[in-house]
């Protein structure tokens, strides 16, 4: 599946992360997942969220510098070596990853994943092989993977 | 609840990531949360697993950069808002954030949090408030939070 | 010598920075140093330029999310070993480092450093010891290490 | 000028620094240019240095991680709007940014900058126009650009 991330600017990390929490609670907007990549001095929040259209004219409302990037969410079981089969399958496919972000809950662990070739030519058609967007099985001996929904 | 956090260089993004992978795979080692923090050129994985110190001894085995880093595990339930309460709530205790991961599955999001305190002086004791090691009940109308277990 | 530095959003790496470029050259305002720090999909432009009040509001004016951060401006001599004695001053001063950057042209280098003291408490005083301000003079042979202008 | 820089990851920002320095001095290696992409935890210290095969050998014997990145050096005039003819003209041909460092001194300005082309695929070829390897005269009037040379 491939979702819409929004990425925003923290030029203040606690401050202004709080704040932006604050502006999707009060629009009802849930943030189901998201990883803040932080330099010394600000953050960049990274998330997925329930309504990104309307997070996004939010937080434009509220004077935030945001932006759209396209990632692709995926479900895997929650075991060890499921990741390594996931990326192994990826790289046969010729998709590399620029960063990804992932969490695990009792049976399955959820995977945010930005490619490669999403990112180094903006102008570039979507690039994800077809067979992401649907569940996946791997030669190795695992449960399907269903796609993960934002 | 306090995790050790691992922090792996990968200096080829995609290639040094599914080795990471297949390095825990083969110890039998759960990733139960990642998040990679990157740059145009390399990527540092930060992840929560199931066993870190046979993790670090493994990477390290392998010839991975890792370094050890003290989080804070805390679920939180997984409405809109919730966050906003939870960092409203370490804000008004004088805890900064210098970067979190979070996923939410089903009625709960689990979240990582590096607090300020903990990088700016190395030597520094740990100054995570008791109050956030315990389930913590704001005062607004949410469940208790109930602490993560990585 | 303490320099304000210029930290601005670039959501679009290339053409953003074309952008600041252009807006600053407009203002005739030179950018004597800077660095990007930069992720897989955006950059933050750290300058060091001429006039920081107007730089500042003719990006503001035209829509840029900029940060002003205090950071240290050293001159040192290019020699092999120079800043190894300039950080290992510093260190023994108990001045910690976020980041730098620097270029030698001919027989000196420029360095601007950021120090830890100054990111982790934003409303603490400026801790660099004022002996970093005036040259210095370490016990190793080298020359005298005069401040750096912008 | 294609030049060889060095990544270098500081799992410790200051102590790491300090002892990369003192590495180079010990080899009588000169670090030209540097410029640190920091994390809350750790940071790259990315470096042009006078012998970059020398300097990996000794960096790696001190069990440093470190990678080679091709990255294009320029010297342009050190007035304002320079820096934005070199980028519109970089723009003009095609080559898009992914960082840069720079810094004044002078009469002219010294960058150096890593394309996109260069870093999103590992086994292109050196996608740098022949036009950015020798001495450029854009339009505007502006003295003509000799190349750094590291």
């Amino acid at each position: 599946m491939v979702a819409k991330q929004l990425s925003i600017f923290l030029e203040n990390k606690s401050g202004r992360l709080t704040e932006v929490t604050e502006v999707l609670a009060k629009e009802d907007i849930n943030l189901s997942a998201l990883c803040i990549a932080e330099n010394a001095d600000f953050g960049i929040l990274r998330g997925i969220v329930s309504d990104p259209d309307r997070a996004y004219k939010a937080l434009k409302d509220n004077h935030f510098a945001v932006n759209v990037t396209d990632v692709v969410g995926i479900s895997c079981p929650n075991v060890p070596g499921a990741l390594a089969t996931v990326l192994g399958y990826l790289s046969a496919e010729g998709v590399f990853i620029e960063y990804m972000y992932s969490f695990a809950n009792n049976n399955v662990a959820n995977v945010v994943i930005r490619p490669i070739s999403l990112s180094s030519n903006p102008t570039a058609p979507l690039m994800i092989p077809h067979e992401l967007m649907i569940p996946i099985t791997p030669a190795v001996a695992m449960p399907p993977i269903p796609m993960w929904r934002a």
